[in-house]
């Protein structure tokens, strides 16, 4: 079996993977993914007992168990650059043998709930409710430098590209379906479904103006009026859909739920 | 004066800018940026003072004097989607009056300086030594959210787009020129000058294989080779293009420093 370079899959001295800093015995089949560093002890905290706990750069993971099961909750930091490389490091703990270097005969699954928040584009999704994406519309185009087209709803991308008259020089969207498995186990009566958009960048990016302008001023609210067979986009935020994008890839379960901060 | 709404600019209830927790006299006129929040004070142990230190998610901030001169030393966390959080919010810092949500009347300039590690694409640039981003060759897309066009180099990308034949579903690459100012100030013989090519990513963005294939297996080869008018690309990272940009439309100085440590 062909041994994947040092060059791709970088190593610490410890044998831990590069940026994470985890051994494939840190992480459980279940985990937790929140944006900030801060918030994984607030999230363990809720756990009968801990494990493990490192962190390096932005990226903090606490190991442990609640009620029999076992959890990993791991930061990401911020937007799809940083989950292109959590989703791939996590993937070879799980799916790649790191001290022969080659890809594992059997694939191990694991199941991913990001717990974010972000701001809802529609006026009667309430702040402090859930929003759970039952797609994510990626805008910020890291999937197209995978080969990637078999997971994407092309068709709903096109009717997005025409109704936001979407500019040519910025990557095409994409769409990924999120895990129905995981949809279908955390829904309820207090979680509002749609599309989740994911932009790359917080202030342009989101439409936001401050002393640049921005190349479509009317970008956010074309997304409001956008539905496809009744779906809505509920709210954009900046990691779902390289989430959905790389677990589908890997094979891997992911469902994203926003708690919404302001409308 | 138009007053900017508290959607676009967010401030903490002290007052504070919202992800980097600065108010206006919290900041010098020279920055440096690092990626890593731990690399922060590992920069201002050199200082002779230490005025000012405060950390909110991966944004860690010192201020302090060395040699008679003001520097804050921040961490950026990893890739361009970070980068328009943080230049936003120093030009917000520096040029907006925060407390009438106005745009002051006089502009207050900065000086960026990235000190960066990166692999190197040329194998006749030593690890350890130093590259400098002539210009920011941005795969990432960023800048096309700004109105931007009048500060693109569009004859470079061209060449750039026919030599790799980029893919018209990924963002248009950007090129975009440091500061010849700070180029002037910081060249010096261990410092090599070319493209910093910045990915919106680590793994398939730029070109490393783990467990899934990439769109273009080439794209590396085809950046080393890639030449204009006798300017090469020395380096890949996560962020100058996007330094460069947005400093160059808000009106900065901003010049990136590579330490190379693979080639």
């Amino acid at each position: 079996m062909n041994k994947i370079a040092p060059s791709e899959l970088i190593l610490n001295p410890d044998g831990s993977i590069y940026h994470l800093n985890l051994k494939p015995e840190h992480i459980a089949d279940t985990i937790i993914f929140v944006g900030d560093q801060n918030r994984v002890p607030k999230i363990s905290k809720h756990f009968d007992t801990i494990e493990f706990d490192v962190q390096k750069r932005e990226f903090r993971t606490i190991t442990g168990w609640y009620k029999q099961q076992r959890f990993t909750v791991i930061s990401t930091g911020i937007g799809p650059d940083n989950i292109d490389i959590v989703i791939n490091e996590l993937d070879a703990l799980a799916n790649i043998d790191l001290e022969n270097r080659t890809i594992k005969t059997t694939h191990r699954q694991l199941n991913i709930v990001r717990i974010g928040t972000s701001g809802s584009l529609q006026s009667d999704i309430p702040v402090d409710s859930f929003v759970m994406g039952k797609y994510g519309l990626g805008l910020d185009g890291l999937l197209h430098s995978y080969v990637a087209e078999h997971i994407f709803e092309k068709e709903m991308e096109d009717a997005f590209i025409k109704h936001t008259h979407w500019s040519a020089k910025k990557a095409r969207p994409y769409i990924v379906r999120g895990s129905e498995i995981l949809e279908k186990k955390l829904s309820g009566d207090e979680v509002f479904k749609g599309f989740t958009a994911t932009a790359p960048g917080f202030y342009g990016p989101q439409g936001r103006v401050l002393r640049l302008p921005i190349q479509d001023v009317n970008l956010n609210h074309k997304m409001d009026n956008f539905t496809f067979n009744g779906v809505r986009i509920s709210n954009l935020e900046m990691e779902t859909s390289a989430i959905y994008g790389l677990s589908r890839l890997l094979g891997h379960q992911a469902i994203s739920m926003n708690a919404i901060i302001a409308n």
